[in-house]
Formats: structure tokens, sequence, C-alpha cells
């Protein structure tokens, strides 16, 4: 078994970061390539135009909820490559596993906003959600116990970053079992918990500064 | 509420740029999947050909005006980040608003191309263009404010940055509203205002230099 | 023949890396585009959705693989740039000849999915992780004949990338020659093999570290 | 006209190499989007799948050409980019311009692959090389005027770059021309001027060193 090679393997995180980038930026783009138009011939005035629009609803939801999925997942392993100092072929693998999640999520989204009333194609959903948080965690806990972490990353740092993707994972879990009550409810938690991570803490933090 | 967290996340601009170099590529490349060339079984002739190529026209037009727009708010996206040292959180998720706002423009611009007589899809198609430079100048004034600017950023620059996108949404604006007397005439303006930004400035300077 | 110009050529390694990991990033993120899932007309209820997502099961089978093989050729072409200190002209154009491999790739992994029983279809997957292989040993030979490798570079690195690469591929070519067996036997192995060099190491390095 | 706005702007020449890389990939990605596979319902036996690739023989390469094509001038505009210190929002729109010429490209190989005996075809295909070259073109002289090459930069590779343009344009010109005896001449001519500037120049060498 070519040891020698692991060694030298997966060291650059920039090129990580930078191939993680690209995927993350077809990821966004291509969610709007679900988004089916209405087209010119079935289309007779503007009122038509803005109901047929206006139908397309769920599939709005759905790509702005994707949207936001992607956001916060990109910065959660940006927060955590920048503390991370070289790589290791672990790590990369790690971080592909991560990746490859991310490129499943405009599948899963499609499949939300297709079955939008489903408990599977939720459950689904939140499964892609779980293991976008799991890989994350993993590799957090790799680069601590392979000391790959910055040295000059403060100790409470590291633990922060353990207990974010713990309580945000939680409220997710949480958001998803609602759906044995009703499928609705379960999406606008989930929705709910997203955007507490995109915007909340900004207002949040200006009520107590 | 996890405040250190959200101290440590964002900083990294360099990503971020990445990121939005990413998403404007694919969406920049993606308008030309919206164009639709004919296929060989409905076409008898050299001259049939360059017809149907002919007829293509509105949608020639939206992909040119859409290139040009993704072209100016790429370059004032950039603009502003090589003058923004370090980022934060909230700058983070006022730029993947930015971007949310890119990868709508396909979608609109494919909009614009199907309905180019709908005064609702101009409308949506300038809607996008105002999404895009208010989000612009929320996280010039947010880099203001929370003191993100590289300190030799001379005073006029940092005016001139905000002067400019109120300029230009101003005329944009003016060009929508033409849309109550024509929609051609609206998209002619709004044409010649991309084109003033990305040719003219050039050609005047040539003439006062 | 203009030899200055070709001197001059192909210098920067960064951007062959850029240009590199906006490819495979496409690449891994198109892969996703090939699952067609049912559509909402065609599904009555949750038992049906979840029977019609397992009937995709070989594309998904051909989706993990194929994303396993551009994981393992991101990982190995970096490795090599990563000890490559200048690029020239022909080093820029044996790994455009690698990328042309990878645009590749998305179609042959849709004719394994499409055809999964047929052998003609497998070899032509196979041709394709050998096409990957070979340009990538070419650049190693090259880099080192043309002394482009940075001279921090120990002796046996330079020879286990090589070594790397012959193994791998001895290995991918036994997988393949299993078709005259039978198609699955034959995926099965090739699956297996790369695994292996994704997973199996880590677990190996362990037992005997 | 808030000219203090275009003196800031476009200076990030790396950021222009990012897009430049992100849209040079996608475009490259794309043209295998535009290779239509048989699908199973179609096909009763390995001969079948093999006779039915066969046939897909001019989009196969057409593939091939314009993969060259953006090759050449990915490497083409690398190179330029090397040499150039500092941009200005003038050569940033000159880049622009190209990149939106590369966009267009996997369109024009579409209609080549599907319309391949059509003189108009291939007279747009080739307007599309001759863009390439004259914005590459117009980006060196105006780098040249405007005093953003670098220093170090010798004279004679100034020279060599606007020499190598021309040249290469002349044969594509020539190429081009055939078509006035027969379309297929022509497309090989073009054909080999681009494997002239992928491949030959190195076996070239290698017999003169």
């Amino acid at each position: 078994m070519p040891n020698l090679y692991d060694r030298i393997q997966g060291r650059n995180t920039e090129r990580l970061a930078a191939l993680s980038d690209g995927i993350f930026a077809v990821a966004m783009t291509l969610l709007v390539l679900e988004l089916h138009l209405p087209s010119a011939g079935q289309i007779h005035g503007e009122g038509e135009l803005l109901a047929a629009l206006g139908a397309l609803g769920p599939q709005w939801l759905a790509y702005l909820m994707s949207f936001l999925t992607l956001g916060i997942f990109w910065a959660g392993q940006q927060t955590q490559l920048n503390h991370i100092g070289e790589g290791t072929r672990d790590l990369t693998w790690i971080h592909l596993g991560f990746l490859f999640a991310v490129t499943l999520l405009p599948l899963s989204t499609r499949l939300l906003a297709e079955f939008i009333t489903y408990r599977s194609a939720l459950l689904i959903y939140w499964l892609n959600i779980l293991a976008l948080g799991a890989m994350l965690y993993w590799s957090w806990t790799h680069a601590t116990h392979a000391n790959l972490i910055k040295p000059d990353t403060p100790e409470e740092v590291r633990a922060s970053i353990c207990k974010r993707i713990l309580i945000a994972q939680s409220l997710y879990a949480l958001g998803a079992a609602l759906c044995v009550i009703n499928s609705w409810a379960s999406i606008a938690a989930v929705f709910l918990v997203q955007l507490n991570y995109a915007i909340a803490p900004q207002l949040w933090r200006r009520k107590h500064a």
C-alpha cells in the first residue's frame, strides 16, 4: 500500500477551497434551471402571466430554501478551512464526501418542490442536510485529532464550531420531525431555522449591543 | 446565540470573491443554453437557416443585455471587494443575497426573451436589476459603518461608489418607467444605459482627454 | 514557427489549477442532471415515490462511481501540480488533454447508467479511466524530463507517483477484463478499486499504525 | 460622468483571470451536454450501440474542435494576462467582450455539428474564432498603449504576441475560405490549424532540437 503517496496527497487546502467554491457556484446556479417558466403559447395576457408565475410558488420556496442551505454550509465550510493550516489525504476525502452531499442538494430540492406534500420527500431533503452537517462535524473532529488546526486558533473557537453544528442540526431534526403532524408545518420550521442562521443573529445582536 | 462563532465567520473575502466569480461564470454561460437553435430536420437550405437564426432576434437581444448586466455588476462588486480588507458574517450574507439576485438573472432574462412585449416581464427584469443595485449599495454602506474598508481608500472613492450606484439605478428606473408608453422604448432605454456603462465612458474620455 | 511565443506560454500553473478546479466542479455537479426524477403526475402515494426512486438504482450507482473517479483523479492531479514549480506549453496541453477526458466522464457515465448490462458501455467507461491515468502518467514523466519538478521534492516521491498510477490502472484493467465473465462482476470490481483509493487506505493505516 | 469611479474600476487582473477560468470551464464542459446519446429503448444489441455512437461522428468532431479552440484561446489569454501588471476598466471590458465570444462558442459549435454541410454554419463558426482573435489582439494593443505591460517583459515578447495572433487568424481565414470549394475541406483545414497550435510545434521542436 503506497503510504508515502498518501502522505503527500491532499496537502493543498487552497485547491480544496477552489473546488468547493466551484461546486457551490454550480449547485447554486443550477437550482434555477429547475424553475420551468410558462411558454409564450400558453399565455394570453399580463394577468395570466402573473398567475402562471404565482403558481410556481412551491418551487420558488424550495429554491430559496436551498440557496439559504447552500449559503449556510458554504459559510460553515469556509470558517473551518480558514482555521486549518495544512490538509491531509483523509481531510480531502471527508470534504469530497461533503461536496458529494452538496451536489445532491439540487436533486433533493427538485424532489421537495415536485412532491412538497410528501413526507418521504421532506425526509430525504432533511437527510441531505443531516449529511452536510455530519461531514462538517467529522471534518472538524478529524482536524482536531490530526493536529491540522492552525496553532493561533483560540480554544473557545475550537469548541464553538462543534457546538454550532450540533445546535443547528438539532433544530433541523426537530423541524423535520414536525412532518409527523403536517408537511407544511415542517417546511416552515426548517425554513425558520435557516433564516435564523442567515439573518436573525444580526437583528438580535443589534438589539443587545 | 453563538456570538463567538458569528465573529469568526466570513472573514475570508478571497473565498467570497471566488464563489462570486464561479456564480457569475455559470450564469453568463447558462444564458446561452436558452438560445434554442433550429434542428436540421426543419431547415432545407442556407437561406432558411439564416432566416431561422434571424427569427431568434429578441432572444439574442435579451442575451446580450443580460451579459452586459452581469458584466456591469461583476465589475461593480469587484471594485467594492478590492477596497474591503476583511469580511464579516453580515457582509458575507449581504453578498450571498447579491449572488442570489445574480442567479435569478438568467431566469428573468428568459422571461423577458419569451414575453418581450409584456410589461410585467419587463418590470420583473427591472426588479432584478434593482435588487442587484440595492444589495451592492447595502454592502458598501455596511462596510463603511463596520469599518471594513481598507484605510488607504481615499475619501472621494468612498463617496463615488454610492453615487455611482444611485445614478445608474435612477437611469434604469427611468428606462423601466418608459414601459408605460411602450415596451420596446423601455427595453431600448435600459439597453442604452447598459451600453453607456460598458462602452460610452471610454469614448467620452477620449474626446475630452 | 514562433518558438519564442511557445517558450512564454503556459508558465502559470495556478491558472491551470483554477481551470481544472472549475472543470472538475462542473463535471461533478453536471452528473446530477442525468438523474431523472419521477414527476408528480406519475406518483400516487409515498410508497410509489420510494419505489420510483429505488428503480433509479443503477443510475445512483453510476453517479456515485463517477463522483469517486473524479475525486480520485482530482486528488491525483493536485498532488502532481503541488510538486511542479513552473509550467510549460507542453505541460499545459497534456493537462488540457487530461481535462478533455474529464469532460467526457459525465458522458461515459450516462452511457454506463443507460446500458449497464452492455459490455461496450463498460469498456468505453474503462477507456475513459485509462485515458485519465495515461495523461497523468505522461504529465509526470514529462515534468521529470523537462526538469519542472520542484527541487525540494524527495526522490521517493518522484517514483511513488508513477508507481501509484501503474498499480491503480492495472487494478482497473483487471476489473474491466472481468466483463468477459459478467458485466455486474466487472462493475463491482471497478467500484471496489475506487472505494479502495478513497476510503480503504485509511482503515488499513489505522490497523497497522 | 464619474471619472474617478472609472479609474478605480477593474484593477484586479486576478479576479478577471478567475472569472475567465470559470467561463472557460463551464463552456468546455457544457459542450458535452450537446452530445445526445441513444436511449436504451432504441438499442437492441452491442452492435447497434456501437453503430449509434459512430453515427454521432460529426458531433464528436465538432466537440473535439471546439475543445481545442477553447484550449488555444485560454492559453492565449493566460499568456497575455501573465505579462499584464495591473488592469483598467477598459481592459476589463475588452476581456468581457472576449469572454462573451467564449460563451457563444458552444452555440456556434452546436450549429456547426447540426448543419455541418452548410456554408453559413461554417462561416458563423469562423466569425466566432475571428472575434476571439480580434478581442485578444485589441487587448494586447490596448495594454501596450496604456502602459499596463509588466516592465520586465522583453521587447521581442511584446511583438511576438501580436504576430502570433495575426498568423493564426490568417490560417483560420484561409481554412474558412476553402468552404467556397467544399465544406468538408474547409473543416479539415481549420482542424489542422488547431491541431498545429496544440500539438505540432512540439513535434517540430523535437526534430530540430
